[in-house]
C-alpha cells in the first residue's frame, strides 16, 4: 500500500515551474493559499511531523501527538478532550469559558488535525474569533446567552454555503464560481442559535464515493488509523470529529454520507428524515433539481447527547421559515419516563445480514454484543428474516437507478471541466460505467416505473414494520468497518434506509480485535466488497446502526439513547 | 343551453339495438345496473321528477323537492337537514338516533339526489345498512362507541377503492378491471374510526377538467343551480353534500379538485398538505408515479367544525401505519385562546387579483366584504401587491408543465381504450393541445430544471411570507363562481397553492346578486375565462380561500374557524 499522505499531496509536487493556468498550477495556488491560511504559530514542528506514527497505523487519537505539537497549551488540550458540546455550552453560558477561548482551543487543534489529516477544505479562524468576541461581550452586556448554541464552534461539510468563503467541493472548476455571498440556511440558523462558524470540511471529488480524496484539498485520512479510509462523503467530519478538532460538526447523506465516516472513524453520525435539517444553500456537484433519492443534512459527534442537542436546536429554530424546502414540522419531546403511551421497554429489529454482502467477523460480533446486552437489559429482540425487502444490495442497484437519472453527468463534468484527474474511487466507479457500453437514458416513463417499484418498497417496509411491531431496529452501518484506501464495499447498509427515507444513527460500539476476530477464512467474499484482515484492520471502529421510520426522528433518537446506555452500560 | 339532464343522458338513449360488447352497450348496461341498484322506493315519482325547477333554475337546496319526493320520513327529513356531523355522532353516541336510522335517511337523500343530480358512481346501500347494524349492537353490547367517527355516513369520490366495489372512474375501459380486493387506506381508516361507507360519488372523464362529466354516470349538476357547473373533479361530493344527501365527503385535490366543486356548490372543503390525508390505494387515471405535483386528499363538508372533525380523527388514527406515503406527522393541537404564543388576533394577507385572471363582480364583493368584517373585528389585513409570485396564471403555466409530463397520455388513452367519446371539457383540453402540434417530450433534464424553479418559487413565497408576518392570507378560490357548463375558466387562483402545497380551505360567502353585483361591462374578459353574466350567474355562492405555507394545516384550519367566526357572525 502506498504512503496515503504521499498519495493525497502527489498533485502539489513541484510547483515552481508549472504553466499559469493549468490545473496543476492551480491547484498549487490553492493549496498555498490554504497552507498560508494557517497561522505559522499552529504549524506542527518538523520534527514532531517527521515522528507522527503514520507508518504503524496507530491509533492518532490514543496518542500524544498534540501535546507533542506544542501549540495547544494545557487548557486549550483540557477544552478540546474533558468536555462534551452540552459541557461546553453550559462553561461559556454560565463564564467559566468564554467563547473565545473555546473557539481557539477547537481552531488550533483543527489546525493540528488538517495538517496530519487533511480533514479541512476552508478555515475561518480569524472571523471565528471576531465572532467569539462578539458573543463573549454579548454575554457579558447582556446577561444572556445569543441562543441555545452561544459560542460553540461547529463544522460543516465543504458543500455549506458561507459568505464570503469559497465553495469548491474540490473541483478545479468551482474555483471559477463567485465566492458565495450568502450563507446556507443551516449556517445562517447556527449563527443565529450561537454558534461559531470556523471550518469547513473535506469531501470526495463528486461526493459520491467513500474516499474523502479530491485534487484541491487531497486525501482525508482516519485518525483511528491512517492505513484504513476515514470514509465520505463527509469524511472531514468523521476524522476532524474523531480527532476532536471539532466537537460537533454537520455532514450530509444521500447513501450514507454521514453514517459512513461515523463508523469509519468511531463517532456518532445521525441522519434524520430528508428536509427536518434545513438543506437548502448547499454547493452541488449534482444535477440541480434532479428528481430521486433527496439527500439529508445531519450531525456527527461524539456523544449522542451533541447529536440531540444539535438536532433540537436547529429544528427548533424553525428551520422551515429561511428554507422552503424543510418540512414545517416541530420537534416532538419524548418522554423517557414510564406513562403508559411510552414504552421504556423497547422492542427492538434485528437486521438480517444480506447472503451478498455478508459481514466481516468484527461486525457481526458487535451487533452480537449489543443484541444479548440489549436483552439482558430487558428489551424485546426480533430478528428479522431474510426476504426480498431486506437484501441490502437490492436497494443499492434500485438506488443507482436513481443516482444514474443525470443524462449530463454532471459530476463528473465539472472534473472534466477542470482538467483535473479523477481520485482513484471515482476512475474506478467511471471506468465500470464505460465498460457497461453508452448509459440508458432513462425518461419519465422509466422514472414513473421507478417512483412506483419505491413506493411498494415502502409500503412492503411499513407493513413489516407493523406486523414485527418494532419500535427501531438495529444492525450494522455497513458488512465491514473502515477498509483499506479506496476499496470501501457497496453501501448497501446505509443507502437501504435512504430509499425508505428512515432516520437512521450511528452508535460507535466495539472495536475489530486481531484477537477476538481472526479468522478471515471461511466466509465468502462477494466483489466488489473488500476481504476481512485481522491485522490491517485491527482496532477499526466497529459501530450499531439504529433506524425507525420515516419521520420517526424522535423515536430513533430516543431509542438510541435507551441503547447507547445499555451499551456504554 | 342545452338540457344539462339530456346532455348527461345522451349515451343512454335507445339501449335495446345496441351491438354487444360495444361502448354503448356496456354503458347502458352499467347504467341499467347503477338504476336498479336503487330501492324503487327510493325513485322519485314521474310527476315529481316532471316538476323539478330544472328550467327555472332555481337553487334546489331552498326547494321542498325532497319533501315532495315523498320517499323520506319526517325524521329522516330532520336528520338530513338540522344537523352537522359532530351532532349526529353526539346523538349516536348517547343513544338519541342510531346509525341504522341515520345511514338511512342519508342513503334515501342521496339516492334523490342522485336522481337529480348525477352526484353518485357506486351505490353501497345494502352493505351500509349491515355495517350500520353491526355498530348498532356494538354501542348497546359494548357500552362505547368504536370510534370517533361512529355509525356516521360519509361519501368518498369514485377514485378511492372499496374492496368489492367497481372503480372505473366513469372510463369504459375500466369496467375490465377486476374489481379491488382491498380498500383505499383511507377507507380501512374510516371503518376503523367507525365511519358507513354507503356512497361513491362522481368525477369527470379524465378527472382534469371542472365539470364532473363521464360516459358511465353522466353530468354531475349543481344543486344550487342545474344551469352552473357543479365544479370537479370532486363534483359528486360538492353536489350531494350541497344537497344534503352527504354530511361529509372525501376528495382529492391536484389543480383545486376539492376547492372548486366547493366553492361552485357552496359547501366548505379542504385542500390539507400533501400526505397528511392518507392517499395510497386510489384508482388513479393518471400515468403512476409521474413525477411533480403530488394530490392531495381532503374532506367537504356543511361546516367548518366537520372539517376539522374528519383530519384530527384521521390523522389521530396514524394513517402513515397503512399507507408508508402519509406523512408521519401528528396533529398539533392549537389552543384558540389568548395564550402568549398563540395570536387570537391574525394579520391576514390579501391575495390580490392577477390581471390576467381578472374577478367577477361577486367575486370581489365577497372578498371586500369580507376583508371589511375582519378589519372590523380587530384582525390585521395586509394587501399584498402583485408580484410575478402572486401571478395565478404563471402559476397554471408552471403546473401544466408538470401535469404534461407523461409521454403516454395515460388519462386520454384511457378513453381510447373503451371507444368512448371524449366529454365536451375534455375534448375541448384535447383539440387545443393537438392544435399546437407534436407535445415536446419532456426528459429528465427538463423535469430537473422545472424541479429548480419550482423550489426557487417556493423559497419566493416563503420570503414574502416571512417579510410579511403573515398567519394565514385569503383571496377567491377563482376568478368567477360557478360558471356556466363547459366554461369554468383557468384554475389559476387553487393550482397556486397546489405548486407551493400550501393548506387551503375553502369557506362559502356571500352569492352572487343581479342587484349588487349588476355589471358586465367594463372589466376584460381574457379567453379562455367566461364572461360574467349577472342574470346567468344569480343566486351562485360565492367564496373566500384561506390559506397557510406548507404543514400549517393547523394554523390553516384554526383562522379559517375565526375567520367563518367573523364571516357568520
Amino acid at each position: 500500500m502506498s504512503d496515503p499522505v504521499a498519495t493525497s499531496a502527489v498533485v502539489a509536487e513541484s510547483t515552481a515551474s508549472l504553466p499559469s493556468g493549468s490545473w496543476r498550477s492551480r491547484v498549487a495556488a490553492k493549496k498555498a493559499q490554504n497552507k498560508a491560511a494557517i497561522p505559522s504559530a499552529w504549524l506542527i514542528p518538523p520534527s514532531v511531523m517527521a515522528a507522527a506514527p503514520f507508518s504503524r497505523s496507530a491509533d492518532l487519537t490514543k496518542t500524544n501527538i498534540v501535546l507533542e505539537c506544542g501549540i495547544l497549551s494545557a487548557s486549550e488540550l483540557e477544552i478540546t478532550e474533558k468536555y462534551n458540546a452540552r459541557e461546553l455550552l453550559q462553561n461559556m453560558a454560565t463564564g467559566n469559558m468564554t467563547s473565545s477561548a473555546v473557539t481557539l482551543a477547537f481552531s488550533k487543534r483543527a489546525a493540528v488535525a488538517q495538517q496530519l489529516l487533511s480533514c479541512l477544505t476552508e478555515t475561518l479562524f480569524d472571523e471565528a474569533q471576531d465572532r467569539a468576541a462578539f458573543l463573549d461581550a454579548y454575554l457579558k452586556r447582556e446577561g444572556r446567552v445569543l441562543g441555545p448554541l452561544h459560542g460553540l464552534p461547529i463544522s460543516v461539510k465543504d458543500s455549506f454555503d458561507i459568505a464570503g468563503v469559497q465553495s469548491t467541493l474540490g473541483y478545479v472548476s468551482f474555483l471559477d464560481h463567485p465566492t458565495p455571498s450568502t450563507n446556507a440556511a443551516l449556517c445562517d440558523i447556527l449563527l443565529e442559535l450561537g454558534a461559531v462558524l470556523y471550518v469547513k470540511t473535506n469531501i470526495p471529488q463528486t461526493l459520491m464515493t467513500a474516499d474523502s480524496e479530491n485534487i484541491l484539498f487531497g486525501r482525508t485520512l482516519n485518525p483511528r488509523n491512517v492505513a484504513l479510509t476515514a470514509g465520505g462523503s463527509s469524511g472531514g467530519e468523521g476524522s476532524l470529529i474523531a480527532f476532536r478538532g471539532s466537537i460537533l460538526g454537520v455532514g450530509t447523506d444521500i447513501a450514507g454520507s454521514i453514517r459512513i465516516p461515523a463508523l469509519c472513524c468511531g463517532v456518532y453520525g445521525f441522519k434524520p428524515s430528508t428536509d427536518r435539517v434545513p438543506y437548502g444553500g448547499q454547493t452541488s456537484p449534482a444535477l440541480h433539481g434532479s428528481p430521486g433519492i433527496i439527500p439529508a443534512a445531519g450531525p456527527l459527534a461524539t456523544t449522542l447527547g451533541d447529536i440531540e442537542l444539535f438536532i433540537k436546536a436547529v429544528i427548533g429554530a424553525k428551520p422551515w421559515v429561511r428554507d422552503a424546502s424543510a418540512h414545517a414540522v416541530p420537534w416532538r419531546e419524548l418522554s423517557l419516563s414510564s406513562s403508559p403511551s411510552i414504552k421504556p421497554i423497547l422492542t427492538i429489529g434485528i437486521f438480517p445480514e444480506d447472503p451478498l454482502l455478508p459481514w466481516h467477523p468484527p461486525v457481526r460480533r458487535a451487533l452480537d454484543g449489543a443484541v444479548a446486552a440489549l436483552a439482558a437489559a430487558g428489551h424485546t429482540l426480533v430478528p428479522l428474516n431474510n426476504s426480498p425487502i431486506t437484501s441490502t444490495s437490492s436497494a443499492w442497484t434500485q438506488a443507482l437507478e436513481f443516482f444514474s437519472l443525470d443524462p449530463s453527468n454532471t459530476a463528473i463534468q465539472h472534473i472534466l471541466d477542470g482538467g483535473e484527474p479523477m481520485i482513484t474511487t471515482v476512475a474506478q466507479a467511471h471506468a465500470h460505467t464505460q465498460s457497461m457500453g453508452p448509459p440508458r437514458q432513462a425518461s419519465i416513463l422509466d422514472l414513473a416505473a421507478m417512483n412506483v417499484d419505491r413506493a411498494k418498497y415502502q409500503n412492503a417496509w411499513g407493513k413489516s414494520w407493523s406486523e414485527n411491531q418494532l419500535d427501531v431496529l438495529i444492525g450494522p452501518g455497513a458488512q465491514h468497518t473502515a477498509t483499506k484506501l479506496d476499496t470501501y464495499g457497496l453501501p448497501g447498509y446505509t443507502v437501504i434506509w435512504n430509499l425508505l427515507d428512515y432516520p437512521a444513527c450511528i452508535i460507535p460500539y466495539s472495536a475489530t480485535s486481531k484477537e477476538l476476530d481472526p479468522d478471515a477464512t471461511g466466509y465468502p467474499i462477494t466483489a466488489p466488497d473488500p476481504p476481512y484482515d485481522p491485522v490491517a484492520f485491527d482496532g477499526a471502529p466497529c459501530a450499531i446502526q439504529v433506524v425507525a421510520p420515516r419521520f420517526h426522528d424522535e423515536e430513533c433518537l430516543r431509542a438510541a439513547r435507551i441503547i447507547d446506555e445499555v451499551l456504554k452500560g
